[in-house]
């Protein structure tokens, strides 16, 4: 299908279309690459969703991939990047369980799930799986046992027959803080938990941290960034080194004398949850499901059939509804169509 | 695919996966095609993107539909659905434009398009297309031509060679008001400014509404309806005769001791814009990527391995996100999975 588009400037994409900047992608690639090299950053695909972005982070280094869902990581196996992919999510799916367990079984990939609960630690036992991590809550009201819990846990896994990796906890409360100090400070509480959970559990691993953490947590052993490839405003209002590489374009369908313009981007094209994306030239007033209506800047004259870059509040929820991204260059030359290839669960 | 997976109970399917409810579904369609008999309702397809769930729209009498993008109106075709179909946003994509000609020319399907503006009458005009309505800004700051211009816009679109059937405006600023005396009110102030650019412009057709003034609009021709069908938490909050019939089946993944629950519901899985999802027995804490976060209720005792409903604030942004919905009875048996055929652009 992305043959058959034959489209090679961004200019004549169809409309809402997702476009990576490929300067600020490398950018924020090697930026990464450079800071946390080879297995210290193990990069979370769910923020992309797409192997051939994935295949970019493996070549700089980053052979070992997060994954959220079964199917990001039977993508990847299959892609040949298996070399050692972390579930980062509890799952108690019997059948998913047992196509990761094939996965392993065949030489595809090396595989280890999160486990936050006895059910889940026999879950994974059952599947013919080997090799967890114990998810530990250290302070975000979502998945992980109480650091007290670990070692017990741990002991379950390994009377399972499981190997027990190390342990995993994501600082999500923290990622976003504005405050360098604030966000430093508060990573090491989270990381001092996670620390006592290790003590009781053992294993090489303390996997944790994200983008916005990357460069302040230096107690985990692996970063499990995801969304500094592609960035969005939210991590962009942060004191980070990688730029915006992602947008929508659109094209603007109608202008009223009103004083609005309206670009054919909407609620199905962006995830909102992080609220309204951002447009040069333009304030954003609102979006609806195709459309976003738009009030031009000063001096932004909009005419029908103008493109606009629609920069999404948030990346993974706005990649999960696009087919493909358009990889160009700052001429708007396409140099490369990724398929969005790793979406749905 | 979907023979693939054979799973015939709710309760074994893989999460999140798209339930509807088959008695609330025959129920909304039912009472639809009772109160806007025929071309009285023309359903709208963007809030399912299912030509599934659109042929039992077309077999209780609405032969004429209406659809938000090309490939919608490409698979209504594609599908045998294509007997009036109007797309009701302004495009000026020549290539889109050129291949709804192109149905048009093989028979497959009769074509009407929104224009608002010299640029999008030109934009059809020369693709071949024959058949517009004027859009009219009736209220709701969006597309739609002032309601001053939509006679000079008409005669322009008669002298390029095309048909002309009549005007469209959505008072879409008047559907979410929760008090009907207002709505009414609000609709016939908008709908009045119709009528004004409907008696310059000539034509059949005066088409607006939406399912929240869909028996409060007694101005329009037909009633551009589309959320009625699966319905959601927004519009449930009015007084519509309609039911709850889609939801989002998922599984507890973790329960901490700290008193909240996680089921592996996520952003990626619910449209968001409308605010937090609902789940029976449960308050939403917070969405993440990959899942909500769940404080239970008095008498809620939560397990992993639990089933949720959840359901969400918008149906539109929702359902874009998924590849199947499965149409259950009330004990939980699948009747039929339906794929989700008109997603994308």
């Amino acid at each position: 299908m992305l043959r058959a588009m034959a489209v090679s400037e961004v200019a004549s994409l169809p409309t809402p279309a997702l476009v990576v900047d490929a300067a600020a992608l490398a950018h924020n690639l090697d930026t990464m690459a450079g800071a946390l090299p080879g297995g210290r950053c193990r990069p979370h695909v769910k923020a992309h969703k797409c192997t051939a972005l994935a295949r970019e982070q493996v070549a700089r280094g980053h052979r070992a991939l997060t994954a959220a869902t079964t199917r990001e990581v039977i993508g990847l196996a299959r892609a040949g990047l298996g070399d050692d992919l972390l579930l980062a999510n509890e799952t108690v799916d019997p059948a998913r369980l047992a196509g990761l367990a094939a996965l392993v079984a065949a030489g595809s990939a090396r595989v280890t799930v999160a486990v936050d609960s006895e059910a889940t630690v026999d879950a994974v036992a059952a599947s013919g799986l080997r090799e967890v991590l114990v998810d530990v809550d250290v302070g975000m009201p979502r998945c992980g046992c109480p650091p007290g819990d670990a070692g017990g846990l741990a002991e379950r896994a390994r009377a399972r027959g499981l190997e027990v990796r190390g342990v995993m906890g994501y600082e999500g409360h923290v990622v976003g803080n504005p405050d360098r100090a604030a966000r430093t400070s508060q990573t090491e509480v989270a990381m001092a938990l996670l620390a006592a959970a290790h003590a009781e559990v053992g294993g090489e691993a303390v996997s944790a941290g994200g983008t916005g953490t990357f460069d302040v947590n230096v107690w985990c052993t692996e970063v499990q960034a995801g969304s500094y490839a592609l960035m969005d405003t939210a991590y962009a209002a942060l004191d980070l080194p990688f730029r915006i590489a992602l947008g929508v374009e659109a094209t603007i369908v109608s202008v009223s004398p009103k004083g609005w313009a309206v670009a054919d981007c909407g609620l199905k094209a962006l995830g909102m949850d992080h609220g309204n994306p951002s447009v040069d030239g333009y304030e954003v007033f609102f979006c609806s499901d195709e459309h976003v209506t738009l009030i031009p800047g000063d001096g932004t004259r909009p005419a029908v059939g103008d493109r606009v870059r629609v920069v999404p509040a948030h990346v993974d929820p706005t990649v999960a509804y696009h087919e493909v991204m358009h990889v160009a260059d700052p001429d708007g030359r396409i140099l490369e169509s990724w398929p969005v290839d790793l979406r749905g669960w």
